[in-house]
């Protein structure tokens, strides 16, 4: 959980050549989610560009240079608390990265996904990315984004 | 969302003289929960002495200094993919600031929520704070708090 950059940095690239976002796990948040059909809850986090746009609701579409990272966790039970559903295993982190020249193909945006604590590339090439692609396309009016930032006050 | 400190410091104090963390949306990632009996989704946030302490594993005890936020939003079935709970309108904010010697009755924990986009103070009087004392002692074992940070890779 406190590994610096140069271990950082052995993880592999997505098949589609994009990088891991170097300290994603220090961004600020922009949503929680939760998938019952999945047993997952989820956080959505952005840089500082996605962070800005979404404080100055400037989100359709997102401005170039903002990443939004979803993390994914199994839930369970609180232990002494049942009912509460906490964060269990780390599933995945995936990623869309906004380059509306670089990424025209697919909406503008660079998606990739991390798999498990080893965070292993997702994706046997750079096709995986039509699967992003084809259920992120029912949210093209939304700049292919699903999540409404959350408005803290 | 983008309020000055200026206008931040207009939030009434809680009842039991804690205000209001300054800056809590800008913080890090501790966990995210989920609450089907109140169908409420949760973001758990710690401030810079409290990510520091999460990510060393330091947090039995968490040290002095520590400042845990925990918002709360309401869920909802996202329009265009119905699974999906996604966050709805926002409850409350509320926050645990370690101190033991100041909070040496209440676990070591200053304990304050405020409701609502307006923030407005929880609590009648200063008593508001036996309610959460009286289930945070649940997990008196692990220094009064429910949340295991989640450990990102
Ligand atoms: C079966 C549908 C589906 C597929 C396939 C899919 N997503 Fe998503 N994605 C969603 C939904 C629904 C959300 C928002 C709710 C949530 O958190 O699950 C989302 C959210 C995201 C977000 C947060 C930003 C946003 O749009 O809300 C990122 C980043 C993301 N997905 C990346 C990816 C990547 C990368 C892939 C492919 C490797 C992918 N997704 C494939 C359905 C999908
Ligand atoms: C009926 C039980 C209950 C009461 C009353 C309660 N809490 Fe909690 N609290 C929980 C549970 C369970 C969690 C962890 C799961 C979650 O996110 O809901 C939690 C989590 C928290 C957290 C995040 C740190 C942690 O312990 O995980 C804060 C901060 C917090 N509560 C503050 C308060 C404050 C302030 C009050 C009173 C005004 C209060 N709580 C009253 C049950 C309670």
């Amino acid at each position: 959980a406190t590994l610096a950059w140069a271990e950082q940095s052995t993880v592999a690239p997505a098949p589609n050549g994009i990088t891991i976002p170097e300290g994603y796990k220090d961004w600020r948040l922009i949503a929680v989610t939760q998938r019952p059909e999945t047993n997952t809850l989820r956080a959505i986090l952005g840089n500082d560009v996605a962070i800005a746009a979404a404080r100055a609701g400037n989100t359709n579409p997102w401005p170039d240079g903002a990443v939004l990272a979803k993390v994914v966790v199994k839930q369970k039970n609180h232990p002494r608390y049942p009912t509460a559903q906490v964060p269990g295993e780390f599933v995945h982190a995936e990623f869309m990265i906004k380059d509306s020249a670089k990424f025209a193909s697919t909406g503008g945006w660079g998606f990739a996904r991390w798999l498990g604590e080893k965070l292993e590339p997702y994706g046997k090439d750079a096709n995986f990315v039509q699967e992003c692609v084809g259920c992120h396309t029912t949210v093209q009016q939304t700049d292919w984004v699903f999540t409404a930032p959350i408005s803290l006050p």
